[in-house]
């Protein structure tokens, strides 16, 4: 791959800084827990599965330190709310280091689970753009936010190796900007035709009939259907099912919460006012302004064509029936 | 008025410099036409009715320095194309100019038109907003945008000097963050409480019932009610519809262009990418992205609730008719 965003090195979980690119491509290198759950917390590494995995390591590293279990997963685990797969990283380490298993294996393994659904996401999904020529996606949900392949991005890369002829609107993703940073990096990176817009101007191309498809990752999908994402994915959902675009969310498995019934109590994480107020450390607005300024919004299934899986394309109606059938036959990943 | 955007002082225009605020109030004094037609075209002034203001001065100035009434009315004519004010202010003094009156006092007379409706617009509108507590903007549809009072914030301005218990969300409005910079700041100097949220977010406030009403500006109004506005319009009126939430466009008379029968062919301003991939001159994409950067968008009528006028709430089905016997009264205003 071209891009991927951690990795185990020499006793140390190895991961790009996020906060650096595109300007520059820092690698921190993270030994201890706390150090994790500090990246975690500042977006070095963001993305729901990337998080997830860089938490397994953070479990790995809390054994190392002598930690008890409880102790590593509940500060892992108060860094961000609203991903799921937070969580997710943090039991499939936990369960093994309870057992008397090597918490690392364990924690390389989560990463190779994710890594390999993320590329069957993209074998799934790339079908659904072979006729779409403007594919728009919001927020990063690449190999960036998923370590390698990507959610959203996955079905793009593979349809491109297809020859598809795709062009990508990448939102800009206010107020951190994860699209002009880190998507538009991505492409940029292997060369797939794109050009980033403010999240304004997604609405005007989707009523000009200039975008096929939009495509996204998610944070927490309920058994419903309903999901949580970066802000602005809700407003996205509405405009393209008003022009009648496929809308379509691209998640692993992990991502997937069988346990909540709807989106409506998936926590939603408020962050610090000045990522609004201010862009690149310059204030923007008078300072007698106030900002709110929450991370993510829920999406309501209805707004949703299909889930783009790991085991194939899924509609929002048959989503509980394929939730429940996997919680039987694989207790133990959750 | 705490606030007002230009005004004629011995013998040059006098407007505030609206790209150095929030930081700095910078009053600029435009002596000749050329220097008219650069602030508008860089947004020193900004807004579809004090565009309008400041190019009926700019052919005041053209007169002043002896050029023929067409050469002045073209230069100051290709420097925006959307907004419709821009022509009929040129118009207004050109057909003065022409006809051998005063077209410094031409310019005057229109000024005082738009602010006059203006406040007309505050009192037909404030009775909307009386059960509202929250209330959605998009970019600066205020004092700054209109000269004095604002087309979408003279509700706002009315009722909360009725004692209405409002809180505005402010959309930032990228790329050129005039809902972050400029309402922000008029709402700040007058106290009117309220927050700047990402543009992002509004659904998100939207969808849970924070939001009772939105209210916006316009920089052309189609016959049939379409109309173009700041790009990111057209999302919020969508999603303003999805949830119930009544969407009002404030605009005086100048904006309404009644030889235009709908949007489909209203011009939309495409503008530097620049705007999109920096952010206060520093760059916020990689070098290889381009981006792409329409400044407009524009909304179908049936998104409308109602059009907010100097003569009173205007539904979109009753538009025509009223812009028809207008035409009839007053053709020469158009």
């Amino acid at each position: 791959m071209a891009v991927r965003a951690l990795w185990w090195d020499r006793g140390a979980l190895a991961l790009l800084d996020q906060r650096a690119l595109p300007r520059r491509a820092v690698v921190l290198r993270l030994r201890r827990l706390e150090a994790v759950a500090d990246a975690i917390r500042t977006m070095a590494v963001r993305g729901a599965p990337a998080i997830g995995v860089a938490a397994a390591y953070g479990m790995a590293l809390g054994a190392r330190e002598g930690l008890a279990p409880d102790v590593a997963a509940a500060r892992l685990g108060s860094t961000r709310p609203t991903a799921v797969d937070l969580f997710v990283g943090i039991d499939a380490v936990r369960q093994a280091w309870e057992a008397g298993d090597d918490p690392l294996e364990a924690a390389h393994g989560y990463r190779a689970r994710v890594v390999e659904e993320c590329h069957r996401i993209g074998e799934a999904g790339a079908p659904l753009l072979r006729r779409a020529h403007g594919v728009l996606t919001h927020c990063n949900a690449g190999a960036l936010a998923t370590v390698e392949w990507g959610t959203a991005l996955a079905p793009i890369r593979v349809a491109r190796q297809r020859g598809a002829d795709l062009f990508v609107f990448v939102d800009e993703t206010r107020p951190l900007l994860q699209g002009a940073r880190l998507t538009a990096w991505e492409l940029a990176r292997e060369r797939i035709p794109h050009a980033v817009i403010a999240d304004n101007a997604a609405g005007h191309y989707l009523a000009r009939g200039e975008v096929d498809a939009v495509i996204v990752g998610a944070d927490r999908i309920a058994r419903n259907g309903d999901f949580a994402n970066k802000i602005g994915t809700y407003e996205k959902a509405v405009v393209a099912r008003e022009n009648g675009v496929p809308f379509y969310v691209a998640a692993p498995w992990t991502t997937f919460d069988h346990r909540r019934p709807t989106g409506r109590s998936i926590p939603v994480e408020e962050r610090a006012p000045e990522e609004v107020l201010e862009l690149a450390g310059r204030a923007v607005a008078p300072k007698a302004s106030p900002a709110r300024n929450p991370a993510f919004d829920v999406t309501p299934a209805k707004f949703v064509s299909a889930f783009v899986t790991p085991d194939g394309v899924v509609r929002p109606g048959e989503l509980a029936a394929r939730l429940a059938v996997r919680s039987r036959r694989r207790p133990a990943a959750r």
